[in-house]
Order: C-alpha cells, then sequence, then structure tokens
C-alpha cells in the first residue's frame, strides 16, 4: 500500500491582506477568505490523490482572530484522514504582525471532500502524520468521522422541514 | 420591547449559474457560492439590527445536491436567534431546475455573527417565526447556541495542538 | 396555451453596497450595476421562457436616487411584455435605508431581449400581470413596442452616419 | 470662451475578447460591455471637464451585432453635446474581424452624466465637431435634449406607479 | 510581401485609474496594470498576424513615475519587430493629469511573443515604422534581440542552479 | 546589525491553475500569474523590512514552459541582495505536474523593489544565504546591480525618443 506524509499534501498560500479584502468593519474576514479556503482544501486533496473531488461540508469553521491589513497570512491546508469516498481536509490560517512578527492562529475549518462516484472505487494512499500537530489532528478524525455522520442523519431529518419554494 | 418576523430579516437572491462560476468538475460547488453565502447572510442580520457585525463561525454547512448550468438558483437567508451578541442566521441555496421547474436544496448552513465591542450591549428585537419551516428552525435555536457552546470549548482546547509557525 | 404570471418570471437579487462597489465620488452608481441588472434581467426571461436569450436593446434607463453603503438594495426583474422573438424585462432597483428602513427607487430599466434565431420559433406562454404595478407595466407594452420600432429606424439612419474605422 | 474638440475627449480602449467575457450563448454582449461603457463614458467626460460626475441615464442603447473571439474591439467615446450640469457622451463598439480586417459597429449608446451639485454652476468649454460623425451626431443634440425631458416627465409619472416595497 | 506599418499594429486603452486599483501605498503601480499590460500587447501582436501567440519575456520593464487617482491613462503597444517565431512588442503608459494636461512616460515595458510551434512557419509581414519614435524603437530591435539570445544563454545556465522542489 | 536568512523572506503560495486563469491558447500564461507574481514578490520585500515598498522594474523575465490545468504550481518568492533604497526579490514558479509529480520551472524574474522616500533611510537587516540555490542567487547580487544600473542609464537616454501625446 502506497504511504503518503500529511506534509506531502500541504497546500500553502501566504498572502498580503489589501484594504479592498476587508469589508466596512476593518476587521471582518469573510466571503473572500471562504473563497482561498475553498481553493487551498481542495488543492490539498488533489495532492493526495489525483482525482476529481467536490466538497461535500464544512464543519469547525471558527473565526479566532481578526485579520486586519497590519497581517500577512498564511493559509495551510493538509490531508488528515481518509475513508471510503470521502477525504478530510484540515485548515488554518495564520497570521503573523508584520511589526512584531506575532504570529496568530486566525482561523480554523475542516472540510470534506468527496472523490465523484464516476471514478467508482478509489485506493486511498496509507497517510503518515509526522508532527504532533499532524498526530493529533488525525488522532480525532475516527472521531469526526463519527460525530458527522451523526449531525448528517439529523441533518437529513432536518433536511425534510426545508421548503424549497419559498 | 421592538418585534421583527423571520421574514423581516429575509435576505434573498437570484442567480443564474455561469460556467465559470463552476469549477472543472462541472458540477464542484466552491468558493464563490461560499461568497454569496458570507454576504448574503450578512445582510439578513443588517436587516434585524443595522449595526456593524463579523462572522464567528459557521456551521452544519452541507452542500447536500450539485448546482450546475442547467439550474437557476435561489440563495434566502434570515436570523433564527439572538441573545447576547450573537446573530445565528440560517442559509438555504435552493436550485430550479429551468426545464422542469424542479427545486430541490442544494446547500444549507448555520453563521453566527456577532456585533462588534465597540458598540456595546445591543437591544435586540423579539423574533417572530411564522412559517413551520421558521418555527421548526428557531425552535432548535437553543440546542445548537449549547452544541456550539460546547464545541467551541472543545476547539479551545484543540487550539492549544496549534502551531502558528508552521 | 400555457400561462405564466409576471410573478413566476421575477428575479429578486438583495445586495449590500460595499464601498468597492462605488467609484470615487461615493455615489455614483455605474457600470457593477450594469452588470447587475443584465444578470438580473437575463434571469427574468429564462424563467419566461428556458430558451437562450441575447440582449438587443434597454432604454428607459435612469437613475433616479444615488445608491450609497448606508443601503441595501434590491434588485426586481419580470417580464412585461413578449411577441415574435422579443421579450421585455423591466427592472428597478430599491434602496432600503437601512436605518430608518425607508425605501426608495433608485434605478429602473426595460431591456430587450431576443431568442437566439437557431431555436426558431418560440411559443411564448401568455403572460398574466396581478399586482397594480405589474397591470400598469404590461398596459404600457404595445406603446413602448411601437416607439422602439420607430427609434430604431430612425437609428439605422443614424448608423450610416457612424465611422466603424475610427 | 475655452473651446476643446470632441476629439480632445475622445477615450478609447482596445480589447480582446475572452471566452470568459461572452455568456454561455456563446455571442451574448452582456454585463461586462456595460461595465467598460461606464467607464469609457466616464473617462471621456472627465476629460470634457475635469469635475466629478454622476451617470443619470442612458439611451439609444442597441446591440447592432454579435461580438465573438474572432473579434478585436475598440470602444470609443466622446462628448456630443452639454449645457446647465448635464454632458451628454456618446460611445461606440467597433469589432474587427481578426481574420478578414472587417470593421462594424457592434454597439452604439449615449449617456448622460451630471456634474455633482456640490461643485455648483460649472462654465462648460465650447465644444467643436471636426469629423463629419462628430458633426452629425452634435446636431442632433439639441433634439436629444428635448426627447430626452419629455420622456424625463413621462418617466416620473410612470414613477409613481412604481413599488418601493415589493 | 506583405506590408504593415507599426500603427496598424498598435492597441490603445484609455483608462481611468481608480483607487480600489492602487494598492495601499496610494501610489504604487502593480499587479493590475501588469495585466493590463499583458492584454494590449497581446492585442498589438495579434493584429500583426492573427496566428495565437504564448508570452516568452518581458525585458526592459521599468516603472518611470508613480500613477495616482489624479491622472488618466493611456496604454498604447505596437509591434517594434519581428522574425522567425518571436515578436517584440513595445508599450508605453503615459499619464495625463486631468487638471492641468501634463503628460509623462509612466511605465516601458518590451515583450516577445512567439507564434505556437502547431501553426508552423509564419510569414511575418515587413514592419514600417513611420513617426520618429517608431523608428527609434524598430532601429534598436536587432541590438535587442542579440541581447535577448545572450542573456536566455546566460538564464539557462542560471536555471541549472535552481531547485524546482522547494 | 539586524540578520535575517533568505528563507525568513520567502512568500509561498501554491495554487490550482483553474481554466478561466488561462487565455484561448489553452497553455498561455499571462496577465493573471504577473498579478500573482506582484503580489508574492511584494509579500517577500515586506517580510524582509516592514516598510511601504514600490515595484521599480522587473527583469530576467522569462516564461520557460507553459502551465496547464494538468499542474499545481508553487510560486516562491524571496529577497537576494538590497543596498540603499533598492530590495531585489526572486520569484520562480514551479509546476508540479499532478499525474507523474514531476516538477519543472515555468518562470523566472527578479524584481526591484524601492522604500518609499517618504520613510527616509532605512537600515535593511543583513542578508544570509543558506541553500545551494540562494547562495548562488545571492552571489550574482552585485552583477544585476550594475548591469540594471546601465540598463537604466540606457533607459533614460531612450525616455527622450518617446512621446507621451500619442
Amino acid at each position: 500500500m502506497k504511504q503518503i506524509t500529511c506534509s506531502q499534501t500541504k497546500a500553502i498560500s501566504d498572502r498580503l491582506v489589501f484594504d479592498g479584502d476587508l469589508n466596512d468593519k476593518g476587521t471582518l474576514f469573510g466571503g473572500k477568505t471562504l473563497s482561498m479556503l475553498d481553493e487551498n482544501a481542495g488543492l490539498a486533496a488533489f495532492k493526495f490523490i489525483n482525482v476529481k473531488v467536490a466538497t461535500a461540508n464544512y464543519d469547525y469553521t471558527n473565526f479566532w482572530n481578526p485579520i486586519t491589513t497590519k497581517d500577512s497570512i498564511r493559509i495551510t491546508s493538509y490531508v488528515t484522514g481518509a475513508s471510503e469516498r470521502a477525504i478530510e481536509v484540515f485548515t488554518k490560517i495564520a497570521t503573523t504582525d508584520l511589526k512584531t512578527y506575532q504570529t496568530k492562529i486566525a482561523f480554523t475549518s475542516f472540510s470534506t471532500l468527496v472523490t465523484l462516484r464516476q471514478f467508482g472505487e478509489v485506493n486511498f494512499p496509507e497517510l503518515i502524520p509526522e508532527t504532533d500537530e499532524e498526530k493529533f489532528l488525525c488522532s480525532g478524525w475516527q472521531d469526526r468521522v463519527m460525530e458527522r455522520k451523526n449531525s448528517y442523519h439529523a441533518a437529513k431529518v432536518f433536511l425534510q422541514h426545508l421548503d424549497s419554494n419559498d
């Protein structure tokens, strides 16, 4: 069985924050970042398994600290678990204050991407975590899969209460 | 105490789906939609309480059905609960197949937006659900707030395992 | 003959106005809005008759009131008449001052969209206006078609005075 | 009294047409072009009188010929009349088929831009047309101003039938 | 042999400079302009020889003067030499201060574009410079080709020192 | 004197290449990439010295290999020399073929950024190269500065032949 390290799936993107990227609150970090999240997480999944994937859900998505134009940011995504057709990707955004070089976690999210049915069964490589962070996140994967299944079933029920016509 | 109906907070956006909005999988629904979600949810919160808000988190974010260029979409957001500084906004995206006029729920998400500290304590109006869907969603609000608190505390622990420098 | 109400062709889009959407005059309402107009009107025509259409002209296009970042806007388009290959779509943009909830009409336009020749003759459904506004606008349709024909003939003459090389 | 030629107010923009600029009909000429129109017409007005202006209306806006990726386009705008606070700008888009070098007029429009009230009375320079096209267009200016006044009055009546709340 | 004047290959684009186009330094002239350069130079090459081309390099790229929102700009590109598969295009950006009508050269660049191999050998037309500027630039073409060959060979050596994995 | 390693100034951005990012030649690598280059190089300079900078020129800009949607790309920029007010930043774009994991250098460029005069004299930290590539590039810096000075003087002469009015 092929092996791949978390690090080999890592997608990194350093960005400056421009005035135009923030909304009129000066610190709110909105749609543009979600866009970058989606692209970066997709790239990590793509490095893990070179097959087309679609995002199925986001969870544990939190904005921990505001991001301002005083910061540069680094978006880091890597795979933290995979089974059947589903790949879990963790994304964090860290800010670096360009005056003090202090870094902070500003945003975290897990996304689940699924390989498209047309590609049939896909043999995922074995995922090898190396750093403490990677080990910690991969060790929680089974629990998150369980929680996700539970909340998916709850959501299915919930879906029946929604009106697609209004 | 001022009252406001869910419907008065409703933000609606009908959109055509262009080829350029989809990625190369032809059906994947990614960053551009998250952008529209963020803008539309922000508008609902803004209609509820005319004070600047920042997104704190997204949860229960699911892509239920693919969105393609055969569909028009309607993004609907409205407030489903609020207390202290936090406003919960529900967003759904429904597709309409333009040949058959069949509608489907393609995407749902709850976002939590908080009023900025600089505005101090804000008196939220009393929220009045009217339709079945609105009543159902508002009735689950307290539970979701509890779950969110639990998972926030779990996440705080989780944060300590993350490395902001790598 | 199939019937369709004006309301069934309605395309709605609520938007916040961001600083970046306005030009340096702070109130000028320019290219970005024309873009939104074009997309929204196209969606209304598409809901009326699911066949590809191309914009042939805009007329009665007026900016009645400035739009600023204090407003949310609602763009509403619906079909107000159709014959042969031409569909007339009315679009209005209403602003809501988010402090006072006062609404104003900021912009109106009629666009004419034509079905592409490759689709041959298309049977348009019968259009049924319901509200006062819809009845008023549909009742003026024949006159606007006449005016448009006159001004199209005048414009054909006018075209001969134009130099496509300079 | 200062004089200025039409030609001195001319704003020109040559563009290639990319696939991404056309919508899925392959020839439809939509929102992106209206954006370019708005920018180019604004620049012509700005060259005429260096004062901030806002677009008041568009009229005689026609799409005469489709624009495709086989063409390069030239957008040309210049001032064709001005009085009180209103400046009329004519814009044409000519296509050049890059194989045959045949040129065609694809789009024409007149826009009216007004100087902002805060700048008070503005002394417009005297406008001097030179080419046949310029003379023809400037000679029709008085008539268009009259028509615009009539249709503005008609539109004011029309406005009263519109509902800004629905 | 077919002849073509520099002027016939000329691509012009007048633009206003918006606040959003400048970065937070207020005068820095960055990525957006390089985008416009690339499009405009491509159009000049396309007018010269209607065959698909790809940019091979930029050189002599200098930002001579800042560009601010007080200026309108004119981007001018035209062909200044061609042989084998390579077309040299010169691009200059001139600013006009909209108060004083003073013009300045703000940016210059030469780009080399090559016809794609799939089109085989292409017969370039003979290029005829007419103005002093065109004659000056075309007369330097042979020297620039030589310099470019030398620096290309140097760069090939240089390439061997680069690490494509880090 | 403060020291900083090349690596500490490094800005990295991994990107997927979308269909919409390429022009209609399918492989041409144009304006969008120059945009990413400008942002990434700016970020490297910003990490080196937290003072506002403006791009003065690009040189040695070559497109070595086409970039296609089969590739992911990594843009890497870092500082390779600095003196007086000028900072030299090297940028390379490496492609990874997502099927074969083969990497290639697709693009390289040196940009020179200058600190704004308003910040007066700036004390640059001492730059420490560590890897072979870094050492190689930093060792060539003095020569490139000399060449740049020569070609700047040549360009000044050249500027006098340009017409800012046509």
